[in-house]
């Protein structure tokens, strides 16, 4: 059978307000039969580096044609434009913040434009419904309706973390709902040569490892995770509270 | 196509136990088409207000025809009654302790029945799962069942926050993920004449601002939200926490 | 209509992280008409008692032929096995570390086979994602896969709280988003004869209820809950904040 439409959603919105199902209304009001997946409603509260982080996992995860809708919007009502982002065989529609950043400099190369519609009468506030939800709707309808794609942009305006192209850029960009730490290392990055040890917060981890089992229960280690990114975890524990983690600690290398 | 039924379900069950997926489980075995949206859980154990305001937006969002199940039942195994309230081209199943009477107040008129029918062998104690949920399923095959439309009674049991017809009863109702802060204060409320200045927690708001890039970081504004209410709000902030407000909390207006 | 496939999921991976939308990532691409409900993501990390007691009450109330997902995985990178366990008509798919335990002692027997499919490349950190949740898509696709069936094991591996089969192994197992206490006591435990008196942290319960309105607003009881199991509540209150209740607390019974 065809693919059905699918439609991701990714914000800063939480569970305990009606924000995401007024969007999902939109959306299943528009394309009955689109499966909506929620990413996550737990962004931190408009932070950007955080959302734009899970748009690039969400990228990598789910089919040619998908449609990710990203609110993180701090400027929601102000003059920054919305993008429409044609990345990785896939559509991200979100405001033009640097959530595109992180998926843009680690997937292939992409077109990003600017998304100039607008409904009759949007709120100042909920753009997510109002604006993102309709276009994705339009989107999946038809991509290449000329009102969803207007003049060429390069997203690229906030200087967030980098992925490190060397060691002494290496540090932590987000910590996961076990405490496990991932980095801006990606494991092509730390092959031939590979460090010998690699160290946090005056602490060895010694090299990097294959998994969890590799180190004694409550020890930690450093890892390849789920992402490709270099991952600092405790086995069967909570990195960062045992070693007191946040994002933005830097790692360094002994090779 | 025709549109698929959509059932949507709103509670205080939060997200940690198996009730909420009992619930689903219910409507796919009968309806296993239905498109199932959460609107949320994470309504304060037993706080039929906040639960009555989510049951208003979500009316306010979805198409007509969709059924919404609303479970905030600190009644529950008691003689209260169960409602089936049509209003706004949708249903609302709902225990009849003041859920709907925010929504019946706000939106255009509708009628409400007693919900009479029930299973063989509810449980004393998840009648979500029990009776709403098999209603439901009943409600989108066939909405003329007559087990499904008891006596027609006057649903507004409780004296929740009434809508503010004068500017004396303006109160916040609901602080929503961000901390922005609700009132029961719609927009047609505010105009002609409009307040010169808005006042809460001895401070400041100055006049109703479009949206928030209006004022400077950090700083307080008033604005009507997505709802169509008042809202209270900071700039990139969080004014329940920066101006210390509750639900409960009164407005003053100068004119 | 034919009944479409459903595809449950219960994990300790919390909300904020894309870990669940990458595995309903995989599903989709393979089964796009599946029906995917979420039992809970908010299992404590690693707590395969609580993760195993979500299990039952899934199993009990989604139809014949729903596929299970379970990944609360301590073990994961490790040499624990994957089982495919087929119970209840249902097909439950987690590691081997005693997740199954609880449904497997009280519901009818099944049949358990250790998973030994693999993929090509999977990571070595989210087996949920790169095992379990290619191999749910392939059940659904065709139950009798021979690679979805390895050696018939016993999938029994940790003495986990049994069953209440004497009143003195009754205790505690799950406390709820409300704080009810769910026992280990099935409601065939407790008649002919019903206890006179149950009591718990000192405090006297009185005799079995039927339901909450059965005693005064704010005060503790004992009935039988919506999973059949016996459980102790605070009518309009929370049990385990006022009784100071925690799993393992041991219950007793004056006939």
């Amino acid at each position: 059978m065809a693919q059905l439409p699918i439609v991701t959603l990714t914000t800063d919105f939480g569970l305990t307000d009606s924000y995401v199902a007024e969007m999902k209304a939109v959306l299943l009001s528009r394309i009955p039969e689109a499966r909506l997946v929620d990413v996550t409603h737990g962004v931190p509260p408009q932070d950007v580096l955080a959302g734009g982080f899970a748009v690039e996992r969400a990228l990598r995860a789910f089919p040619p044609g998908t449609v990710h809708v990203v609110v993180v919007d701090p400027g929601v009502g102000s003059q920054r434009r919305v993008l429409r982002v044609d990345l990785h065989r896939q559509h991200v529609l979100c405001p033009d913040n640097g959530l595109i950043t992180w998926a843009w400099r680690r997937l292939d190369p992409g077109v990003a434009y600017e998304l100039t519609w607008r409904p009759a009468n949007p709120s100042a506030t909920f753009h997510g419904r109002d604006i993102l939800a309709p276009a994705a709707a339009m989107l999946l309808s038809d991509p290449a309706a000329p009102e969803l794609a207007g003049p060429a942009v390069d997203p690229i305006l906030l200087a967030i973390t980098p992925a490190a192209n060397h060691p002494a850029e290496a540090e932590v960009i987000h910590i996961d709902h076990f405490g496990n730490a991932t980095t801006n290392v990606p494991a092509e990055a730390i092959t031939a040569p590979s460090p010998r040890v690699i160290r946090i917060a005056r602490r060895s981890l010694g090299p990097v490892r294959r998994t969890y089992a590799d180190v004694a229960h409550g020890e930690p280690l450093a890892l390849v995770g789920s992402s490709g990114l270099l991952e600092i975890a405790v086995r069967n524990g909570n990195a960062a509270a045992a070693l007191g983690l946040r994002v933005g600690d830097r790692l360094t290398f002994d090779y």
